[in-house]
């Protein structure tokens, strides 16, 4: 593998318009721990600490917020012995040393950490003893580019630990929220937060699929008339987008599924509510994902269609000409020979006659008007 | 994406005829609330409000009726504290305001009253506390045009609030059932009724599923004979509306499914059965939906073998008309040679015999004869 | 929807030879309640009581047969309150009046009669309290046609009515089997008759299979050498013929899978081992569907690969005729330019040559050699 | 259908090699009892007992054997009582008469004799109060052809009775190894004999995959170069043998997964392990075929490929030819026209210009060197 | 079948790259034992012991540990009895006399000792009273060619036999972990070293997996612009390859989930944990499989959809120059015909005209022209 090839998530451009086609698109999503590694490995994977994380924390109950924007360790580490919630968010690519002195700190199972440091990772819940680990998959808008982000989740019994692998910053909305006094946030436990974040991930799924639906709408009005290249281009990017979409999905749903179904201690039946709701908007989506690759497939089917169609315009034309005129110019070739007329009255005769060039002439009009009777009956014309 | 495209259920038109080709259908099916919104949120998505929503308003047991049309929501509200079972239908897209004071006045989850805002939702069938509350998706039929409507119910204990976000009113059938004393729905409780309004909802999508026969049918006639640009057209329409349908099937089948399987404390073991009549008519629709997919393929398949038929055809003709004369044209090109005669006794001879022209023509007489001998036995004519 | 196109079941016509193909079959089964009306609807569906119904009626045990072909309703009645067992058979379409009278008269479920009413449905077990209901379509074999029939069966303690919507009888072999003493069915139980309906019913689709089997095989020798359009509407309709077939068996898996799964107090688990043999046949129906299925869709692909290889073998022959012709062709219109010999030397000297037609001639040779070589190193000729 | 044609399951040909094709392969397996005749119905198929059957029989414990080849029912019967392992096998299509005759001996269920008379059956597990009753499908290698035969094995206490319907004897090897004092057979009960028997019958499928599997590499060194219509014609066998393999496979595994999963008094924990071992046989052969079945379609999509390569290699050909000399044509036939140079000075002065020849050849050089410019830009040559 | 064919697992290659297309890859796995031959067959198949097997021992707890490489199995059986964990590997093909001497001394299962021998297993757990045995397939990177090799484990007490059939030896990363005193195998028992064993052969597909992504991906930049043989090849190779790998991981995948499933004795809960991560890189190979195989389905139809347009363009170019010159060469060879002028005035006057030949010349450029628009009005050009 080429060394200057960019191994981390953002690497797996989701083309966002027509205009954007044929980019570099991995299909292999990137890191893996070499084979015979030991479990829990955390040396940093090619791309990863490429720009800075920052942390966020929030420590909060229903009427007292305190929040720090790009705070230490220590200072988030203090506020987690207190009984409010506290929320610590991780936005970027972390570098080794952080993770492993995060999960060193809030004392995080050493695999869940693993998969934080090697984005890319399926969509899963994962129930530790003292916490719940989750990791849903999320595209990641920013710099007018869409890459693929992991949000990965820890879940206590008052705190949560969020990082987010992306550029830019889905969360900011849910922040927002939180800042509100008696807001359903600040009142609701720390699961309804974490929801929050769950929900905000999956439904980013949403412009993406509306950008989709419309450029399969366009798709249709030009295959049918014009089937170019660019068209047989545009369908295979959808295609592998769909696919990758559809990847990062079924996981999803059945993370979701499993946390909705499993009784977990740290997720109150209120909450459960609303994670079924967010359910419902994952399989909504898959719905969408699978609807669009039939749609997909058919308008392949139909730009080859187009294509035959095409094809066959062109033969028409060639062949009425060549039809037309292919036994014309054969008649013409006759009467160009060069029979010695004086030699004997056999030769050619006709090139004697009085009428003969208007006769022939009369003649040739009569194939021409015979041919195209007979391709009319054909429906070729 | 452009601002003036309304984003309502109205949207997704589904072509009822032939005559009605490549209309605007969009795949994605338009509403949902932007990433990290709260849950709940009813700002009304563009497009609602757009015809003023109607009230009606059923106060019932086996003797005596209430009816009321275009109630106000006050005058409902005092009909919900009577013993007798209270039917409260809002017909049309209603306003924000009007869902969130409904909501407050029966005291309904917010989570259902967003899904009843954002029509468009897969069906589902959700228990609350308090109530069951069920989705629906249905065909719409109004103005000649069909779209996607939405049926959302609340069902309690004696009573009934239903919406439905579509032009017609395919419920007025229901009304009219249950104006007459004593009739089923007068006698049974609010299941019943509950009932009654499901099953025209999934009812309503026969119609259609005959239309789409028939259209299949016409296909299969056409495109042997004639596999024109507006069959390969059609079929495709055929295609996209049948995985519309099915998108719209499937949820409606797992729905009804819960809907007999659980226990819910709201439907009677005799309501049930009637619900499980539903369940096989949605069942039927969707083989028969599958069925179609099939036979669209198929006539996709034969569409395509069809023009190949035809290209095959029409290079026959050109192979046939290229093959007899191109060697022709060359004799002839032959003996319009100027060699010099004079010069040579070995230049051309052939122009001075006597007998040169006419053998000239008998033998590519011949040749001809030969030539479709030569085709009779590769079977080309 | 014309009005005049028959909307009963025989209306699904299935080809039963080769020579019987594109006849109208509709892909819409047929008869369906308008949405919104009451269940239970019993109006007459066009095309009921097409043909007058018949009444058969056997009570018997194990010594004693009484047998009324043709009986009235009446006389029916009387001998179902006997111990022995009771069957009333119901051949053809009956008309609203008599199933409601039948319905009536032994207390059948209001659905079911609907069932009875509307065939077309999918194959069913349903249990009421006090009567298992069973529907089973089937083939129905009359007057050279094939169409599909439905059978709807009502078992009760010590009774059966059955209903059978086709022209033909299929179960004469039973009554016949019947009326021999000490016979299985006369010594088992009113179950053992309930199976045989059923079992007569399922086995009814093997010649049909057997049929099917030849035509695959016949068109497995025409498809290669000739893959003309006769040979793809075979395809096509015979694609169309096992959609319609599956559409028919998975539900009757089903449904004879409940019948064996499930505890029906009717049924004795004598009679149970016989369903599993009978619901054997049916598996077996089914994986031969699925088998012809993919011959078919193979049949096709192989009919798409002979066009190609037709026009493959097109194509060599018209390109072979116009490589070798045209640049000879194009030599002879070089020498019948008419350049001026006698203005200047350089104007075509060759013409004037001894052997200048003779090496013409030979050189033209040379190159139609050098082209069949360059044709064979290429593998086309 | 025509009446000549057996109706036996050595009718369903295998072709063993790519140098057997196209031979009467019959894709309905055969036989079945007309609809409406009495279960149990053992009335000789056509085919039956065309060849005589042969009765073996082996009773033995760990020390001690008795064999008989081609003894009486009478003797057999005899040993059946004693405390030994008692094993008869039928080889070869027993008449109807035979079939009765063991049925009535040994007490087994009508259902289970009907089934071993109508080969052809799917692979079942059936058990019977005293008896359990097993149909393997298998394979039938005998004269050089291959066949489907069947086995149907009844296991009882300490007896084991085998039916096999085909010509060849894959058995011989079991019987060796029950020769053999204190082998595990003679050592174990009859459940070991059971699984053996079986496990003979699953494992022959293996030489049959290891010769498709030539088959199919063999195909695919053909297939890029030289799409022939025999290699059309290879493939599709290879389709349709593998979904026979596949509807013989399938229910084999059912049949095995089932013995290993239920609980069947005769079978020992200990040959449960052994049956677990044959299931994972029976798995992995499925594997294969689905394999298989993978690569003939993209055989055939590589074949499809290379013929429209080679198309396109034709046309290429055809296309330079006809791009280069149509152009040239044109040009000697302008000068071949015979306008009046004495008329007027306007008529085609260039024929009478000193170096018109010379320049017009050079000219006509130059087009053809810019013709094949044009084409390598295009990259046809 | 040819007798020099190698029968062993490395016959099964996988092309590593693009530059060793069409190499001598084989559809069947190659061992199995004849039909007929006893269970625990142990005569080595074709190829074993090419290579001299080679078995390594480890005996440790956290603070000790004793390595011997070559040992024989005399001397690692003294080690088996301390209660310290003991590792015995067999790397290479073992002859049948080591196997058997190596089942007889440990008390091995004969069934698994035979699995062992013939390599090409699926993957499978299988629980024996005393032993848990696993097979593990994964792809063996030896001398630059990548074959399929079998991980046969043994996991007892406090002791794990494994046999690894590759040339390579992936495993030497794991001995170099276990020579860490207090590392995380010599601290947990051997159930965690069992574990190791199995994420080294599962996670030894990543590798395989990017290699081929970017393969995809450089068919996809090809693919469109030059639809060549080779990449057609390519694609083909690329199928079979995921075909193959689908086989490998499938059974894998099922075999780890019921690892974690079962209660197996052997397996703590600690290491239960670990196996999740594992089953849970198997799944995520699983996926891309998955979507590789989507994405070289799209590829082929790309490359057909290319072809086509190839096809087109060529037929383009084809039907411009005929239909542009094949009318004008008419016009020419009708003034070449030879109609004597002086015989008749009708004859041919346009030949002794003044501006005859430069107004035809005019009308035939004219005639140029308006091909050339009625072509882009059709947008050929």
């Amino acid at each position: 593998m080429p060394a200057d090839r960019p191994r981390h998530a953002s690497a797996r451009k989701l083309a966002p318009g027509p205009g954007r086609l044929r980019q570099a698109v991995h299909h292999f999503p990137g890191r893996y721990t070499r084979p015979g590694t030991a479990p829990g490995d955390l040396t940093a994977p090619p791309g990863a600490g490429a720009f800075k994380p920052v942390l966020f924390l929030m420590d909060f109950d229903a009427q007292a917020l305190v929040e720090k924007t790009d705070c230490s360790l220590e200072e988030a580490r203090q506020y987690f012995d207190s009984p409010n919630a506290t929320w610590l968010h991780v936005q970027g690519m972390p570098d080794a040393g952080l993770v492993q002195a995060i999960g060193k700190a809030f004392d995080l199972h050493l695999l869940a950490m693993e998969d934080v440091m090697h984005t890319g990772q399926r969509a899963k819940i994962e129930a530790y003893e003292e916490q719940l680990f989750a990791i849903v998959s999320t595209p990641d808008i920013a710099a007018g580019e869409i890459a693929v982000a992991q949000l990965s989740l820890f879940l206590g019994d008052n705190w949560i630990i969020s990082f987010f692998s992306g550029e830019s910053d889905p969360f900011k909305a849910v922040r927002e929220r939180a800042r509100v006094d008696s807001s359903r946030i600040r009142k609701s436990g720390v699961d309804f937060l974490f929801y929050s974040l769950i929900d905000t991930a999956v439904d980013s799924i949403f412009p993406l699929m509306e950008d989709l639906g419309e450029r399969i709408e366009g798709l249709e009005l030009t295959v049918f008339d014009d089937p170019s290249r660019e068209a047989l281009d545009e369908i295979h990017q959808l295609k592998r987008e769909l696919v990758l979409l559809r990847r990062l999905l079924w996981p999803q749903r059945d993370m979701l599924n499993s946390l909705i179904r499993d009784d977990h201690r740290q997720i109150t039946s209120g909450t459960r509510l609303y994670l079924r709701d967010c359910y419902d908007h994952c399989v909504h989506a898959l719905d969408l994902v699978e609807s669009y690759r039939e749609m997909a497939s058919s308008l392949l089917e139909v730009y080859l269609s187009s294509l035959s169609n095409r094809m066959n315009d062109i033969m028409k034309v060639l062949t009425i000409i060549a039809t037309v005129f292919i036994p014309l110019s054969f008649i013409t070739g006759v009467y160009g020979m060069n029979f010695d007329r004086t030699a004997s009255p056999w030769n050619m005769p006709e090139l004697g006659m009085r009428y003969g060039y208007p006769l022939l002439m009369f003649f040739m009009l009569a194939v021409v008007v015979l041919m195209l009777v007979f391709f009319r009956r054909k429906r070729w014309i």
